[in-house]
């Protein structure tokens, strides 16, 4: 069998690529006819969705799997109807693709038009929560992308329930089936081919865990956008509102310590934390945050008798992801840049301060895709960005930075109309 | 000495990145002195120009180098003169750097603003010739970008001599001169080093052949912005207008033969075959071209008594970078399309026609980078398109298609203004 699985890939990836030519031409009525239909057959199809997730289960069961994992795998009909609304969503969204983005006309006539086009067919490699399967295939489809599908092996037969609806749903509007393909094995093999297929996948988007976007990163051929740790910052300047910093922190931290946009240190300058920092502590604190304190910090929270104990070295750089929280002083507003430029990972961070010429020389110092004034980290996210959706939050420099909808899931090509001219 | 090779690669790249942060805030008119300084001292220096390029040339002999690489390699005053012009030119162009490309203000008050920011550190890895040295330093710095060059081993002291400018002219405009580093070492462990620093250096760029292109993607873990080969197709519509599709024709494939943009195949549609064909074989046969037949082709031109050979499969999707034309009849406009999707490298195709609907067909249906109606290929070029300059013409989908100017060599990041929000 693993003999013939790179051969069935690239046969996958060549229907891929013949349905993406076609899908790149296809009208938004057809394209939001099929979204539509899919909303309507995912709660129609309820039984046989939670039949397939029932032998998923059974075999995460007996496999001990994790409980959280079973968690993230399991379905039910809240979950079915929350897929449901996702599409509707996506649906009611402008499409992205044929926008003029530029259009000039040079010295020798020639017209040179920048219009918005599919990327072509993009490979989505993701564990095991099977909503992504539906979030990605719609995005895909509304953005005129054909989508090759590898999902982790605890979801493969909700997986294959949830993406045959898709293929019926784009039928329902006549467009190819083949524009959204699960991979149809969990050999690992299937996976090393994807990668190499550059010829016919045009990007990868690995969505999962660090160690999965690694070695997506390191064993494609493939341009990958990665969505990759969120090590976030936030920092209380020595102008800081001392109410609005505590609001800020709080929330950044602990509203929901999962996520990639959830903040995982905190620096206070260092002449307002006497006064700053000890309530920015009890608050932590009394949202049960354990705190990790630098010397100077620790000296501080020591004197008012707040919990905290000292960090590591690795505290600095980790993204805890959980109701932990790195503390340090920072000795200036330049320090403070220089600190976030070096440990943070470049996703999301902020300031809170009154004075806006400290806000002004962060927001221009601090080298990340998003930076914040007086705002919580929580708030780079698609749906807050007014994106409608997103397929992640790209931690790339290249193509796409921060929250990415519909219209980063194109690329452009430019159309040059002529009346004969040639190059003298 | 192979042992450390990869630390003193990082310790370059650590550098480049530090520079990299102070060249992001740099402004237009620093980074505009020191384009300006640079254009002077090339010319000023050529003496010591020359005897670094005498050293690579004398290798190059003793080495027994091809003749038409030895020409690529060597300097002369009227080349260094041109590298002095081009630097002027990009001093000339527009600073893309802070340009706000979006702003929206959410139901919640957060103002964001989307701006154009340097990627960061760029990796530039390519062959032989030294002008790419200057050309690559220029667009970086231009950009705000710190640059790390790696250039060919034959032109090692030339590049040296050109990069000691580079940073001559920086430390005259109060830049880190560290913005341009090119590595002290020929040794192949550096390539292989550089390559695996993803942590520091945010994007590579090689230009040279298809092998060097091949093995910077396969073994790197950092993004790459390949400038890969052009296998660019002219079609003759049954519509086309025959003086005008013979003199793009000969444009394409003949005016410089050897560049990425020069057409390499032509598709006739047969309705229009047997009175266009003889007249286009006659004037690509006039400039020298080869010209290699499908059967349908070859029998048109067999009944003219014109000179051809019979293609084999090969030369349908071939570069060949010469005076060699690979010919087909095309069945249909759709056919066409077709082919093109299927045998071109997607990145410059052309319609001759008369015919708007078809053109229009075309222009949508042609998945490539840049599509022309009724004007040569050769258009595919950075000065064409009015970029000023170009630091080469991508071929990938992500990031940017098509010449790549200064506001391809930039990012983006989102700057996100608030009175306190948080996320609930």
């Amino acid at each position: 069998m693993s003999v013939r699985i790179p051969t069935l890939v690239t046969a996958l990836a060549r229907r891929a690529r013949a349905a993406s030519l076609v899908l790149a031409a296809a009208t938004t009525d057809a394209k939001n006819a099929a979204l539509r239909r899919l909303a309507e057959l995912l709660p129609a199809a309820a039984d046989k969705l939670l039949a397939a997730n029932a032998r998923d289960l059974a075999a995460a069961k007996r496999g001990r799997l994790a409980g959280a994992l079973v968690d993230r795998l399991a379905l039910n009909e809240a979950r079915i109807a929350r897929m449901a609304e996702g599409v509707r969503q996506v649906a009611a969204l402008p499409d992205p693709v044929g926008e003029e983005l530029e259009r000039t006309v040079r010295p020798n006539g020639l017209e040179i038009r920048k219009v918005r086009v599919p990327i072509g067919v993009i490979g989505i490699i993701y564990e095991s929560r099977p909503n992504v399967t539906i979030d990605c295939a719609a995005l895909c489809l509304k953005s005129g992308n054909a989508a090759i599908l590898r999902g982790g092996r605890e979801s493969y037969h909700t997986n294959t329930a949830l993406t045959a609806l898709v293929g019926e749903a784009l039928a329902h509007a006549r467009l190819p089936a083949e524009a959204v393909q699960l991979i149809p094995t969990t050999d690992r093999t299937a996976l090393s081919a994807l990668l190499k297929l550059d010829s016919l996948v045009h990007c990868l988007i690995p969505r999962g865990g660090e160690g999965l976007i690694r070695f997506v990163a390191e064993h494609s051929t493939i341009p990958v956008i990665k969505h990759f740790k969120g090590v976030c910052f936030v920092y209380a300047d020595q102008a800081a509102d001392a109410a609005m910093a505590e609001r800020i922190v709080v929330n950044a931290k602990a509203q929901r310590p999962a996520v990639c946009n959830a903040a995982e240190q905190l620096l206070v300058h260092r002449a307002a934390a006497d006064a700053l920092l000890p309530r920015l502590a009890r608050a932590l604190l009394a949202a049960k945050v354990e705190l990790r304190c630098d010397p100077a910090a620790a000296a501080i929270l020591r004197r008012h008798r707040l919990r905290h104990t000292a960090a590591k070295a690795s505290d600095y750089t980790a993204e805890f992801l959980d109701l932990v929280m790195a503390v340090r002083v920072a000795p200036s507003l330049e320090d403070a840049i220089a600190t976030i430029n070096r440990d943070s990972s470049a996703h999301t961070d902020t300031i809170v301060t009154g004075d806006a010429a400290a806000a002004r020389r962060f927001l221009a110092g601090v080298d990340s895709a998003v930076v914040l004034w007086n705002a919580s980290t929580r708030f780079n996210d698609g749906f807050e960005f007014g994106l409608g959706a997103e397929i992640g939050i790209s931690t790339e420099r290249l193509h796409a930075r921060g929250p990415m909808g519909l219209r980063e899931l194109c690329s452009y090509k430019y159309l040059v109309t002529g009346t004969g001219q040639v190059r003298t």
